[in-house]
């Protein structure tokens, strides 16, 4: 192909991708394998919660008033009329002036209205002696005291945490509605690249083994990976198979004469943009066959993972139901040095941090390797209109690991 | 069992616990199945990178100073004299006074020392027209620049992320050694707890769902889950079957007549904490059979996380090599309202917070139910010796949605 003859604005290709990019129709899941996934309808209780009233503590189930005085000067004595466990069907009626032993999680028995935990109280003979009073409605979880059914629980759009799948259990839910999980199909269009032997001028290929992670990571799945290096019909056809959300083609975006990424997308489909004014990965590209959107990556590993974040991560993310903010936390930190990058053009700039929140930037623009990739503690993206920082400016940098 | 006679504090249980947990012994694995692992030794360079000289872009292969005065008053031209394509087994020698077209990553031919860009050049009739020149050693990735033979490029206790995997692939390292998994069994013995059907005085068991999620979050694998309410036996057995690191047991820890878990745990092998200064999981336990850690947690699902999130899970997190820092990413808050917390004893206290950054503390205590949990966004652990925080107080709030 010709040399790039303009490079587009990020912005721009971000707007086109936006517009074209939601949250994929939903699915049904048990909750058992929905940890990390996004609820996409609200959970909503389907009873109260406890069912019953229960015993909050192990201990006597009393009328809390027939403990009044108890700790006083004499011994306060009640009859223990019988014993409740976890799960009684029955619990039947506390007598008059009598005690039941209660199981914590047990339901209580008819006229009782307090459990006096054990530390209040002794057995003997029959007898227990209570040597504190309970409140009457000391120590029980009244029915619907948790949440009554019909509340809201959990919102659509929650990713399912550890605790919303107790949430889940607790309401006996055995099936949710979750966002569907994104299938992606790689696509290794880089030429002299070695899979397990190398030859003498090759590399090894390391696309596939990041995009799979990063993939995974933004909520979807590979479904699956094609080598087509140097084998134009083998590219179109990986490009024009339908059945997945996403294709990632990885190498064959540059301008060179064997870079085919470009033109078989627009043979298969649609490219809207090739070109874009990012550093270190001008020569991304962005396009669809059909609904499925395809990501042309700069097959050099840093440069892909630049183009990845930028651009097809944001759209993982929003078929998976996590929106568009990036999977990095972020922290401020103050540049050790300056950072310079080019007015028009966004820069994906890899930093070091130290300790004490100093960041050093590793380098800009597009020949710095994965050993500089491997030592940064993180990134951040010099906007378009900057001509990046001074020393000594207090920058957001997104951490490359707090993303487990 | 009799009713707690004591309180252990949180801090000698977890100096117990850290003397008793250290990495698994390492496993060997495929980095592609690695996402995530720590790694159990230094990755060190098994060759130079790239591995040879090779052009960083597409253009033409030259000696830079043939170049000289290019773009100046006359046009320069140079004969193209042949191609060089990436994965190239010899890329010849470059004639004097010529040119090759090449592609980026294709190893520069010997004699030429410079790459110049396709927007430098144009091919006419044979001949190269050079508009800009370009000096020696301009876009030419030399051997070893990016890194060298022996160089050592992942320490080890490195999490495994997706710029790793690049890294081990661009290596061609096809085997690692990481951090054990660990083996975790559940056993539920809490009694009163529905499954599928739920009984009228039951309610449904939910630390299956939780823990089991927990656990995989901290690098560990759920092999069993048993349930044993009710049965002495059966909980016996559960913990008396070696061939996992940690036995969960969740239930059945509290100082009822039907709970059972301490005294099996005693005669199984050691009980070595019951009864933890930890609000709201005050029955809590820990102990050993044989080299596996025992841990006791409250049957209350809010109970049940506090005590894994205070004690088993950082043991699960230790031995699957990722150390003692909670999983939760922090933030400064402000409290809205003030934190009471009990002298003597550990608070998991729950907080909700605002965009602002203030925190709502949603509850203390042990009667906090699973609703307001599945609201609150994060939770701190009040000291043993606060009695807690005023209002307009700074705290740092561990975050429930930040571990994905």
């Amino acid at each position: 192909m010709p040399p790039f003859a303009r490079f587009e604005s990020l912005a721009a290709v971000l707007d086109w991708l936006d517009l074209r990019t939601a949250p994929l129709p939903p699915e049904t899941v048990a909750p058992a394998g929905a940890f990390g996934r996004v609820l996409a309808e609200d959970i909503v209780a389907p009873l109260d919660f406890p069912p019953f009233d229960r015993a909050a503590v192990d201990g006597y189930a009393v009328r809390g008033l027939d403990t009044a005085g108890a700790g006083g000067y004499g011994p306060l004595f009640l009859p223990l009329c019988g014993e409740i466990a976890a799960g009684c069907a029955d619990p039947g009626r506390l007598p008059p002036g009598g005690a039941f032993r209660i199981a914590a999680g047990a339901p209580l028995p008819a006229a009782a209205d307090a459990v006096a935990p054990l530390a209040y109280a002794e057995e003997m003979a029959g007898q227990v002696e209570f040597t504190e009073a309970v409140a009457p409605g000391e120590n029980v979880a009244r029915r619907g005291t948790d949440f009554t059914q019909g509340a809201r629980l959990l919102p659509a759009g929650r990713r399912l945490g550890p605790r919303d799948l107790a949430v889940l259990a607790a309401c006996g839910i055995g099936a949710i509605r979750v966002a569907g999980r994104p299938r992606a199909r790689l696509v290794l269009a880089g030429a002299g690249l070695a899979a397990a032997e190398r030859g003498v001028h090759e590399v090894f290929e390391a696309d596939a083994a990041l995009l799979a992670a990063l993939v995974a990571r933004d909520g979807g799945g590979v479904e699956t990976c094609r080598r087509v290096a140097g084998d134009p019909a083998a590219l179109r056809e990986a490009l024009s198979e339908p059945a997945v959300d996403v294709i990632l083609v990885a190498g064959g975006s540059g301008e060179g004469r064997t870079d085919g990424a470009a033109s078989a997308l627009r043979e298969a489909g649609e490219l809207a943009f090739h070109g874009i004014a990012l550093e270190p990965a001008r020569s991304a590209g962005v396009g669809r066959v059909g609904n499925t959107l395809v990501f042309l990556l700069p097959g050099e590993p840093v440069a892909c993972l630049c183009a990845y974040d930028s651009l097809a991560g944001r759209a993982l993310r929003v078929l998976a139901g996590f929106g568009t903010a990036p999977p990095y936390p972020q922290r401020r930190a103050v540049l050790a040095r300056k950072i310079a990058s080019a007015l028009g053009s966004v820069d994906y700039c890899r930093v070091r941090l130290d300790a004490a929140g100093t960041a050093e930037p590793l380098a800009t623009g597009r020949h710095t390797g994965l050993a500089a990739l491997a030592w940064a503690d993180g990134f951040l993206w010099v906007p378009e209109d900057s001509e990046g920082y001074p020393a000594g400016a207090e920058v957001a940098v997104f951490l490359y690991d707090g993303v487990f």
